[in-house]
């Protein structure tokens, strides 16, 4: 990532890309000051590989938040500004998702309303509490213009949320994950026309098929690669890609 | 419309452009032998024009479909499937949906999950459960291709759901109905893709700007003419508009 911002969190960072963004960011020559790694049980035994991360890297906080508890989202909010002493929030990955196979036979309520509560109303909800901690790094920032370093929000979308490209859905229909992705991917570009003349970026990427325990050992590509690319990509960010959908090389998707 | 199905079947048909497609399908010169109008509550209050415009057609058949209720679901299944006696059921409009215009302030995410439960997963779960006879429609045809007259979905979407417009989100924000009919979109373009080797279209469809009680008298469009647009365009459907997102007058939209 070409100028790292001071201050970054990830949700959902307790393995997979999550895990990974937060171990790259703080082995980075200029790691962040802050990066603030956020998990729903960082001191459960899910959050056993994110405690020896920050335990070699003390500039990554762990904090607890549920994406889909609005009190804990609050609290975490407290936290991170506490931390920040006064600065805003550069860079917010909305990482935290859930997967779903379900098929047009499988399919139910339930699978669908948890995949959108999990996929979108989350990341919007961490959006809209963060958003004061934003707007203080995008009027703080010595520079103009829309960056990751100055303030971003990034929300992690997938190209089977792709409606144009429709890919393989016959082989995998997954009807609550893709709904939920395009729902997102809606999220993103209004976010990204609301809060241009705020400041703040929003972007949604596509992290590739990757290696973890969503994507399966099935995946061609490890996390580490995925996520160099992610970390070049939010780098190159400007108002041009603000509202985009690009995949883990900057290359656009089709909505 | 072109040449009209048997049987059609028309969710949240007691006002608005449901009730305006009833109106003008049981109007038409030779009008479906069946047509199924469906609503929450056809015996209560808001049931009245659409009891009254029965009164006059023979053709219409008054259905209770709560289209986020399982169960009244597959009892509308029930009363269709014995209605058309060993025939299938050429047409499901999927009309019925809710509005929200909840700003990024006033979103919350039980607005978030009643715009996804009424205009996704109600659709989704009427398309499954009406498949069957959907099916035994595609099946029983004179006819090969695609067409509504043969077996369809239609699912009236809005062009402010298309994520690549983004259609004025400053001044009107409605995140729950813009994240939601792209979702629906979604969904529209899965079933497209699964369903057309089974001889089912599946298209999604908006209406316009229409004045009813979700457009508002602001809207510049009359529900008339409207529905005389949407049914032009279910007239002309085939396999080359199976998965598309058409206006009332044909146009493609973008995703």
């Amino acid at each position: 990532m070409a100028a790292l911002p001071r201050s970054v969190l990830v949700t959902g960072s307790n393995r997979g890309i999550g895990l990974e963004l937060v171990r790259q960011l703080a082995a980075s020559p200029q790691p962040p000051q802050h990066i603030f790694a956020t998990c729903r049980d960082p001191d459960g035994p899910r959050g056993k590989a994110l405690r020896a991360l920050s335990a070699q890297h003390p500039s990554i906080r762990l904090v607890q938040l549920d994406t889909v508890d609005l009190p804990s989202i609050r609290r975490a909010v407290q936290v991170v500004e506490s931390c920040l002493e006064g600065q805003g929030l550069n860079l917010l990955i909305n990482n935290a998702g859930i997967g779903s196979h379900a098929t047009l036979q499988s399919v139910d309520s339930q699978e669908m309303l948890a995949a959108f509560a999990t996929n979108v109303v989350g990341p919007l909800q961490v959006a809209k509490e963060f958003l004061p901690l934003l707007e203080k790094a995008a009027k703080g920032a010595q520079k103009t213009g829309l960056s990751c370093s100055r303030a971003a929000i990034v929300n992690v979308s997938s190209k089977v949320g792709s409606i144009g490209l429709c890919l393989g859905v016959l082989e995998a229909p997954m009807y609550p994950y893709r709904a939920s992705k395009a729902a997102q991917n809606m999220v993103t570009r209004c976010l990204a026309a609301e809060l241009r003349d705020k400041g703040i970026l929003c972007t949604a990427i596509h992290p590739g098929w990757v290696k973890t325990d969503m994507g399966t050992e099935q995946a061609p590509m490890t996390v580490e690669r995925s996520v160099q690319g992610i970390l070049a990509v939010l780098g190159s960010l400007s108002q041009e890609t603000s509202g985009a959908f690009l995949d883990w090389e900057g290359n656009s998707l089709p909505w």
